[in-house]
């Protein structure tokens, strides 16, 4: 047996899991008291209920610029918590490991998730881990659940109205498109990075000074497309996006533009989009502009009167179109 | 495309995914509303605490006498909450998986978690789809993270003193040899089954009448030895079994023989063990065997004073011999 490979008996239960937990895991994880590993555990929460949420994560490549597999697994689940207002209080950590998997990249990316986490001011506080034979699963898919504490209250999809303001933090499609050219080997392409980042505190900034948001959401697969159309389905309102007033990225554009990609549709780890009462909609973005992860903050659109349940863009040209949802799979295995 | 096969646009976020949501997945959750898919939900806890715990499920194969890989993983996490003397709240069902896996697999296996689900009296509140490509997971993998309120407090590892009770609800290994001889394709062995089941019910009937339980853990992984290292990890007492006391089941008996494997070790999805005050214990018994899943419960040994942080099993020939912890892989992807 190699001792720097992962063999079937770490995901046993026996004693080979048990030194792969202590040794490798709990390392990087120290929330976690290694004395008591039971399968359960305590997460405060400071009102009577808690939010809850889970994501599985399945990227390929595992690692990229800007980031990896780990980054993905908390930013994403973090994010998931944060765009409905609570405060990350615990995450667990799932993992699936393929026989054979380095344990130099396991290293990697358990490193990277403790300081994510660390980051977003959340600790990973239970987990578990199985071993599948080589060929069962791509090196390593990691599940991760949260439970957040709902610390600021949103109105919601219902009470979005005709005049609020459509805003998003920064560019578009800059996870979709590094992954895209990591996965195919385009080079020279200019700077691309993936966004991911955990949006706890950018959105505790916001909603700590009362801002109006109705509701937010953080735009991953199928992009911010996708997203506005789950705004508009239940037709009561529509959107209309001013292709002019969006946040670039000219690596982003310079690689969709290349392969004729729509960054509308391109993935985001990075990003939340909201709806903002009009009376507000200068003041979030000059809160969002004063964070770092909020520094590219633009009004990007208005919800509108009709047409009800569409998204319309109008263009740099002065024209307008409307922007559908997803159908198929642009890319799959993008988080 | 095929409609009655997952292709890789399932997950893509988009309309495809959102169909699948809808028209299979919501179909058997019904708790999650489909109008409102958001990524985080809420769950009412009637204390300032929840526990919360994860579990993904990489059974092979994920069908087998008494159950799915869906039962499992309901059961898994359920029985986590509730050896920790919590009541199970809310799961969470993370899918990965493959491109191509027949539909109708896919909603037997949610059926089984609907079904198990109902069974164990709490929902499946919130969820994540991803679809990878042919090759890059074994059919279907599933993550599931629960949140429970906990609403029996037990005193703790550090609570078990000389003269405890070691008490089990039924007969060891029949999960695991279960998907053992599923797997080697071994029949005429005898009635193997599953035991997997949702533990909560007996528990709570346990707990809710103060019976004096210091701790609980279900044996799965590693079967009951390692469980039971575990509890003597400390180095405070030992505990001895006895042979002779174990429920049986002789078609676990008739097969473990067959292979020289020892129950002991063989995983189970449906025991609990437990530390019980001697004062409580006969009354322990009474109340478990009252119950459907407690039917065959025995007091199958003793914590002692010596030797320290070890678990001896005095044989039905009257030998004594060291019970060790799994060490390596008995048995890959038995969960």
């Amino acid at each position: 047996m190699s001792s720097d490979k992962i063999v079937l008996g770490h995901g046993s239960g026996g004693t080979l899991m048990h030194d792969l937990i202590d040794s490798t895991i709990l390392k990087h994880f120290p929330a976690q008291n290694p004395g008591s590993l039971v399968d359960a555990v305590s997460v405060q929460a400071a009102q009577d209920h808690v939010l809850f949420t889970t994501d599985s994560f399945v990227v390929s490549p595992q690692e990229f610029p800007g980031g990896n597999i780990g980054d993905l697994a908390v930013c994403g689940t973090v994010n998931d918590l944060a765009v409905m207002g609570a405060r990350p209080k615990g995450l667990s950590c799932g993992l699936i490991i393929e026989e054979g998997l380095e344990l130099s990249f396991l290293e990697r990316v358990l490193a990277s998730m403790a300081q994510m986490a660390k980051t977003a001011g959340v600790p990973i506080v239970t987990g578990d881990t199985k071993v599948v034979e080589r060929g069962a699963v791509d090196r390593i898919f990691i599940n991760t659940s949260g439970v957040g504490e709902p610390v600021h209250a949103m109105a919601g999809l219902d009470a979005v109205q005709p005049g609020d303001a459509i805003i998003i933090n920064g560019p578009l499609g800059q996870h979709g498109a590094t992954v895209m050219a990591a996965r195919e080997g385009i080079a020279g392409l200019g700077d691309l990075r993936s966004d991911v980042a955990p949006l706890w505190g950018l959105i505790d900034a916001l909603l700590e000074q009362k801002v109006e948001v109705r509701l937010m959401r953080d735009p991953t697969r199928g992009g911010l497309a996708t997203t506005l159309n789950e705004f508009v389905a239940p037709g009561r309102f529509g959107i209309n996006l001013d292709e002019t007033a969006f946040p670039t990225d000219p690596a982003v554009e310079a690689y969709c533009d290349a392969l004729g990609l729509d960054p509308l549709y391109v993935a985001n780890e990075g990003k939340v989009v909201m709806a903002v009462a009009q009376k507000d909609a200068q003041r979030a973005l000059d809160i969002l502009r004063a964070q770092p992860l909020g520094r590219d903050a633009a009004i990007i659109g208005t919800v509108t009167d009709e047409p009800v349940g569409k998204v319309v863009l109008t263009t740099a040209m002065g024209g307008r179109r409307f922007v559908t949802m997803l159908a198929g799979e642009q890319l799959p295995r993008i988080c």
